[in-house]
C-alpha cells in the first residue's frame, strides 16, 4: 500500500504560491508517495503537476465529475457530493499539507485536525492554538520542511 | 416547510456557555423555527433543551446511532458518518450559530461558508476576515442578537 | 424522540400506487410515526400527502436544494448527495415500507438490507430470497398489513 | 487519467467464484485499466490478487480504515462511511463488473443502474429487466467476455 499525503488549497493561487505547491508536489512524487487532492485548479493543479514531472502518481478526489479533474490527474475520484468532498479527501490521507487557501481549505484543515490527523502549513490560516485540542497544526516556511515533516508523520 | 436554525458547538462546555445555548435555543423555539445541531451533549444539548422547553421541534444529526442522541432531541438522523456528519448538519440548516466550540465547531463554521451561508458566532473562532471570500461570518455579543440575525436571514 | 418509518417508491406513478401510498402515509401518521421519504414526486408525494392529511409530520432527504421538495415535507434535509442520499434515508428510518418502484427504489431496499432492516414490500421488486442474507424482506399486499408489520418492528 | 473498472461481489466466496473473480482481475490489468473493489475479502480480494499478478495497480475504497485492506490495494481510500462507500465505489468506477454476491452487492448494483452507469453480471443477481429504465444491466458467462464488454464501454 502506498502512503499518501493530501495537499490543500485554493482553486486559484498567485505565482509565489503556485511555485510552492509545485515543489510540494515534486518532493512527495521524490519520497515514493502518492498526492491527493481536490483535483482542480490553483494550489492542487499545480502540485499534482509537480509530482508528475517527477514522475509520481495522483489522485483527485473532485466535487462532481471526471471532466473537472486538471490535466494531472492520474486517478480522479468523482464524488458528486459537492465541496462535502473535503471530507473524503482528508480522510484519504495520511497527513496533510496546506497551502495558501481560503474557508474551502479551512474547513479542509478543520476537518482533518477533529479526525486527529496533522496538517502541516504553509503561508496558510492563522489558529487560535488553545482551541485545538485535537490533532496537529504545524506551520512551517518551506516546501522542504513540509515535506520532510510530513514524511516523518507517516514512517 | 419548516425553517431551520443549525446550532453548533462543542460536545462539552462551561456552565456560562450553557446558559447561552439554552437561550439560543429557547429563542429558536418561540419564534417558530426548528432547532438543528449535531444531536450530542454541551452546546447541543443545552440549546435543545431551551428549545424543547418552550415547546419546540429538534433534530440531531447524529455521528452514529440513535441511541448518542441527547435526550431532548425528537428526530434523530443516525448518519453513521463519523464527523462527517458535520456537512449534513450544515446543509440541513438554512443559517448556523456557532457558540463557543474547537476544532469540530470550525469545520462546521467553514464548511457553511464555503456552501455560501451566514454563520452567526457567539464567543466562537476569531477568523481571518480577508480571507472570507464566500459566505458572512458575523460576531454577535449576546444569544438574543444572534437569533434576531438568524430569523433576519431566513425571512 | 420519535419513530421513523421511511416510505420510498418511484418518483412517478400510477394512479392505483399512488393510492397505496396516501393510505400508508396516512396510517404512518395515525399511529404516530414520523414519515421520512425522498422528498420527491411519485410515491414520496402522495405518501407525504397523506401523512400530513392524517394531521402527522413528514421529512424529506433531498437529492439537492429545498425547492425540490414536494408541498407535503414539513422539514426538508437538502443533502446535494444525488441519488447517494438514499443511504441516508435508509439510516434514518426505523424501518422501510417500499412500494412500487424501478432501480433507485431497489438501490434503497438492498442496501437497508445490507444495513441489517426490515424492508416491507408493497408491489414491489421480486428478489431471490436464498441470496438476502442480512436483514428482513417482507412482502404483503395491502397498505394497512404494511403499516401494522412496520410499527411491530419498532415496538 | 487511467480508465477505472470497478469489481462488485462478495466478501467471501467459492472455489469457482474466486477463480472467476482473479481471471477478472488480470484481464483488467492486461488492458491498462485500473482495479476498484471495496478493498476487503472474497470477490474483492481474488480480482485485486489477479490485477497485481499481472502488474496493474488497484483501489480499494474501504467502509472504514486502511486496516481493513486485503493485502493487494496499492491506494487505500478509507471512508468510515460503512457500507454507504458502496455509493462511492460505484462513482469511481467508468464501468461494473458484478461477481456473484448477496444484498451488498445488489445495492451497488442498483445504484450504478440508477446512475445510468453499465454493469455486467457474471454468476450476478437475476432482475426483473422491465423495471431497468435506467443503466444497462447485461448477464455473460465467462471472465473474458465480462472485460471486453467492459473495455468497450470505456472506449
Amino acid at each position: 500500500m502506498f502512503p499518501i499525503i493530501g495537499v490543500i488549497g485554493g482553486s486559484t493561487c498567485e505565482e509565489e504560491i503556485c511555485k510552492i505547491a509545485y515543489r510540494v508536489g515534486e518532493l512527495i512524487a521524490k519520497n515514493n508517495c502518492i498526492l491527493a487532492s481536490g483535483g482542480l485548479g490553483g494550489v492542487m493543479l499545480h502540485a499534482s503537476k509537480g509530482a508528475k514531472d517527477a514522475g509520481g502518481l495522483t489522485i483527485g478526489i473532485l466535487p462532481y465529475g471526471k471532466e473537472e479533474a486538471n490535466p494531472y490527474i492520474d486517478i480522479a475520484i468523482p464524488t458528486y457530493y459537492g465541496m462535502a468532498r473535503n471530507h473524503l479527501l482528508v480522510r484519504s490521507a495520511d497527513v496533510l499539507i496546506a497551502i495558501d487557501g481560503f474557508v474551502g481549505t479551512l474547513s479542509e484543515i478543520s476537518f482533518a485536525l477533529n479526525e486527529g490527523k496533522t496538517v502541516i502549513a504553509l503561508n496558510s490560516w492563522k489558529l487560535e492554538k488553545e482551541k485545538i485540542t485535537k490533532g496537529n497544526y504545524i506551520e512551517v516556511s518551506s516546501p522542504d520542511e513540509a515535506v520532510e515533516l510530513a514524511l516523518r508523520e507517516i514512517r
